[in-house]
């Protein structure tokens, strides 16, 4: 009983607190210390900036845009003027410039310091500067009194120089705007490293002007010239992202042979098309290598980041294995196997790669001792291999549990930490070859309508174990604060709030929604691998992504909130009346949806295939409101009842339409509960 | 009793009837005529077009965005392919070119034929095509069996050749980035001019290179170079669209004087401060005759569109009175007062545009005997001046009555027709002369972040107006269709939904905007000029426009929706249960709102000021559910209730913070049937 009393103190005592000050502020990522002061620094229409130190047009850009984002996130008309006053609102000093070529491990760090009278923003270089102005824009609240940046005093850099995401731009080809958007969206929540999926086996998506079959025949028409390129990647530095480009070779290339079957380890013809034949390349050949020395020579230049990413993972051995001649190859060489053939075609690679000044990246598979140290492992695979290559003194990354592919929701991306498991128990020495990581936006299933609704907000919380120190774990903290990243992100002109309510216009036909959103708010997609192997036959990456599951959030925001007040009502002894007003409130509009919703299902072929869903949600509010009816009057539910309503769950539970609704679990509970449960 | 039978027989069958029918379509101008057939085309993956007859860069580019369009609209990846088979969906036909600068009156009709089997799109030059081809995807709808288009002839042509919108980008800037985004907007409903307001008191936005203090000195440095606008055009121009450019003399032109303050009648210094000196140009000089026509010789040779628009308008005769050398000239020149200084300096000015090959065109003020018969009179004062104008001789157009900045509801802009009124007495020739109309887009009250909201959808009601025949004129039919245009224009990339959402999230400061959303759904915006006559001292274009009134539509839908459901809950003698079913929902959501509102109204600055409001709103909704009570129970409720409420009513049709609550009316509707109202 007195640990209770001390427990509410605490308690009523929390929102004054400086732990929940913090969650209550929208800093995402946490930086690596902060301080709360006293008071806050009022932001008006006198809102002014001064820059002294170093000072280029990067920074000048940076800055230009901090001001235009801050007067959109306020409705103000500020504008940045070339001739500032003495003493403005914000001092922004930076002490030197940064490396030309945005270097891995360089100086990220910044410092800001906010008062009521003024802020100050201090770093080594213009990137710990743009950091900075990030966080100063997350600062900013809407109080009584106006817009205000709390005093506060924070010191910050990066718990990993390589925070990245992967976005494959070849299984559906994303057009450079989309990938801008996007790029703002890292800038805001400080990655640093876009990782370009440039080439797999359904599309090859950078113009070579050496080999111009590879974008010709190996796109649907859909790649990005040299010049866009250019474009981009200064759009990238600008905001302190590195481009590392990958090309999957020797598996994942399909798309290489449709021009050139000579590369191929078996003869095409090849074409773009689910149903036509597949290969790898073939590494026996000197003509392979002689194409690759100046294909990387036109693309090393094109991309000047120091590292060039080879893809190598998933080669399929079946086609070296069929062909007579590179099965000799393999026995006249000594080699035991086709792993031992993809390490010497990577050895090969490799100085190539050498030779044109760039530092080889590849997946897990590419790890042999006879390659040099320099090169990276990026780890699908997870912390064991991750471990294991930097026992033997190779750097690497980890990306596995950060597929954003797979549907999870960010809680569980969180908790993947690249120093957990079998890295948690590496010598310093060999830590410190960790790198970061890289969360990865595979598109099979993924077109440019819907991408920023996959990387968007999960990508934030993925961000923050990047940066933040390895103690910020608060699960509860992380929401609270990613849900004010969502919106903030949509005020950057990313689309994964309204790119979602077109979809489901589309879909009805109608500009009436609100039944369908009833619905769409509490589904999710099914997860990991689940709705590709319901495909029957080779998968057509041409099949449209237009039905429900592709216009739902991967995470449940609505769910969640609910399965929160569920557990809040059940911790109080179901004496919670406001949580119970809300669970009623939801159980009724979710039990009467289905008839609201079932004109709009009936007319639409898009939607046809989500009745039993709807269904199922119309029984789940029903028995939900008969449980909620059990435990508010102390009456226990029979248990034949139970038993009944038992089996809707379960029926409930199975995927629908690739879609799972999400709160089953929540209403399970209180059917359970109302077996026997009393008010204390 | 037997009538009423006949008329619910109509309304039984009204569903299946071709008017019904239409009004199901989305088709948004209604064409001149439509022929409904029976089947419909299937819209698949397969879905290909090809080109006949006359081609070029533009009209490849416009069937390349209508399968873009098609895409998008579907979620489909359709693809136009330069070689389309034979056979196509949809084969598109143009006779010949269009002509090189886009001319009034230039043929624009039109016929699109859709079978089950295939569609044909002919017409005599690509600016038909265009028109059909928005048809075409406006015809595209959701079926239980697939996307597809009904069977139809459609043969299409605009009543009136001049359908404009003018947008002020003086008052506040308006990036090309969002005028291109109303131009797709325009285009989809099929207006055809750009009336771009360039110059006014607080800012001059083109760049002149002549006289470069125009732009430097005269605007906040926000304005359009001479390349940008000249990429503008060709965009415009591919969509059919005519950019009309306005530089508003002698009057509304203190921008000019900042820079040349030699041009004013009053000596300076001028400044770009709402609180500085005020004047209008000097016509007296030789010197500003000079002056205007090096202006527009460099104006005529980079807007390549026939007319050139001087303004003309409001023009304050004190600034003239006020300088004894003008009143002098006004004398020496035998003029009888500042009106005929007007007409004097438009003689002027109109002969500089002839001799660059420009046709003048100007508000009604510049309506002189003396002026050639080729201008034209841009009537902001309504259809007498029209007609006045008409009898001799000149040619107009009506914008009174389509000032979209007065927050007027759209069946308000849609019952107001260029020839109604003393147009409608006008001879068939002088009819001729009534060329159209034009929405105006003031911004005084509009920075880019709402502008999409205060065009969109209403100006589309407009573009019906001035497109389709005079006797196209039933309301419910238009918002119906209005309704669906409003989503379909936000496919475009219009942000007139999403933008609301950003502003509210920006108010509350959190992510939780539901409260706050169902308050903002049902209020509108002060009409006409009341917001502007609130303002205590001169109006400051450089206050931030970041409240309620801001991020709320011009209209409710929600209120329209609310008040014809209480509409058919009184037609029904209180007996349609459905309707008083979501009137109760209603009422209860906003009985309940104030509780759940309250905390963010209390977080917010911004929203301090709408809490009256929504005091209101709670009394409003307490009040309509126990009048329906009394109702529903056939209970007439007291008068002393009544009295009471009704005092309530008075309160809330007050407006706040620039407000108006839209559900007054129907709210006193039932309160005022409580009193005696029972059941038949």
């Amino acid at each position: 009983m007195r640990i209770l009393l001390i427990l509410n103190a605490v308690l009523l005592l929390a929102p004054s607190s400086a732990a929940q000050r913090l969650r209550e502020l929208n800093l995402m990522p946490m930086p690596s210390t902060v301080q709360l002061g006293t008071g806050a620094l009022p932001i008006d229409q006198s809102f002014s900036t001064r820059v002294t130190g170093f000072q280029d047009a990067t920074l000048e850009r940076g800055v230009q845009r901090f001001v235009a984002e801050l007067s959109q996130q306020t409705g103000m008309l500020l504008k940045h003027k070339p001739a500032e006053p003495t003493n403005p609102t914000l001092l922004i000093h930076a002490d030197h410039d940064r490396e030309p070529v945005q270097k891995l491990r360089e100086d990220e760090s910044y410092e800001l310091a906010i008062t009521d009278s003024g802020a100050k923003l201090t770093a080594p270089t213009p990137l710990g500067i743009l950091h900075g102005l990030q966080t100063f824009l997350q600062l900013v609240e809407t109080t009584p009194a106006g817009f205000a940046a709390p005093a506060v005093t924070i010191k910050d850099q990066p718990r990993f120089p390589w925070r990245g995401l992967l976005i494959d731009v070849s299984r559906h080809f994303i057009p450079l705007e989309v990938l801008k958007r996007n790029v703002d969206g890292m800038a805001a929540v400080k990655l640093n490293v876009l990782h370009l999926h440039l080439s797999d086996d359904q599309g090859f998506r950078v113009e070579s002007k050496r080999f111009p079959k590879l974008h010709e025949m190996g796109s649907d028409g859909l790649y990005y010239t040299q010049d866009q390129l250019r474009e981009f990647l200064a759009y990238a530095r600008d905001r302190g992202i590195r481009v590392l480009p990958e090309f999957d070779t020797p598996g994942h290339s399909r798309s290489w042979f449709v021009g050139y079957p000579v590369l191929a380890s078996n003869p095409g013809p090849y074409r773009l098309d689910p149903e036509g034949p597949d290969s790898v390349t073939d590494p026996t050949q000197d003509g392979t290598y002689k194409f690759l020395d100046k294909f990387v020579d036109e693309m090393a230049r094109l991309f000047p980041d120091a590292y060039f990413h080879i893809g190598g993972d998933e080669v399929d051995g079946k086609h070296w294995d069929a062909n007579p001649k590179i099965q000799a190859f393999i026995h006249s060489h000594g080699m035991k196997n086709h792993q031992d053939l993809q390490a010497y075609f990577n050895q090969r690679l490799q100085k190539i790669l050498t030779k044109h000044h760039k530092l080889m990246i590849g997946w897990d598979e590419i790890l042999h001792p006879d390659l040099p140290k320099s090169i990276v492992i990026q780890s699908w695979r997870g912390q064991e291999s991750l471990a294991a290559a930097a026992k033997q003194g190779y750097s690497g990354l980890l990306s596995f549990g950060y597929y954003i592919d797979l549907m999870w929701p960010a809680a569980r991306h969180y908790a993947v930490d690249p120093m957990s498991g079998a890295a948690a128990t590496l010598s310093p020495e060999e830590k410190s070859l960790i790198l970061g990581g890289e969360a990865c936006m595979w598109t099979e299933w993924v077109t440019p309508e819907m991408l920023d609704s996959r990387v968007w907000p999960r990508t934030a919380a993925i961000a923050e174990r990047l940066w933040s120190p390895q103690d910020v774990t608060d699960v509860a903290s992380m929401y609270a604060r990613l849900d004010k990243v969502n919106w903030r992100l949509d005020g950057l002109g990313l689309t994964q709030r309204s790119g979602s309510f077109r979809m489901l216009h589309r879909m009805v036909g109608t500009d009436e929604i609100s039944a369908l959103r009833i619905l769409a708010d509490i589904v999710e997609p099914v997860k990991d691998y689940t709705r590709m192997e319901s495909v029957k036959g080779p998968w057509d990456f041409r099949a449209p992504l237009n039905h429900l599951v592709d216009a739902v959030s991967p995470e449940s925001e609505a769910a969640r909130h609910f399965r929160d007040q569920v557990q809040a009502y059940i911790r109080s002894d179901y004496k919670d009346q406001a949580a119970e007003a809300q669970i009623r409130t939801l159980l009724t509009t979710w039990r009467d949806n289905d008839m609201k919703l079932r004109p709009s299902l009936q007319r639409s072929f898009l939607l046809l295939e989500v009745t039993p869903l709807s269904e199922d949600l119309s029984a789940l509010g029903a028995a939900g409101l008969q449980a909620l009816d059990s435990l508010d009057k102390s009456e226990p539910s029979s248990e034949a009842w139970r038993t009944q309503e038992l089996s809707l769950i379960e029926r409930a539970r199975t995927p629908k339409a690739s879609l799972l609704l999400m709160v089953v679990a929540s209403v399970q509970q209180l059917i359970e509960a109302s077996a026997g449960q009393t008010k204390k």
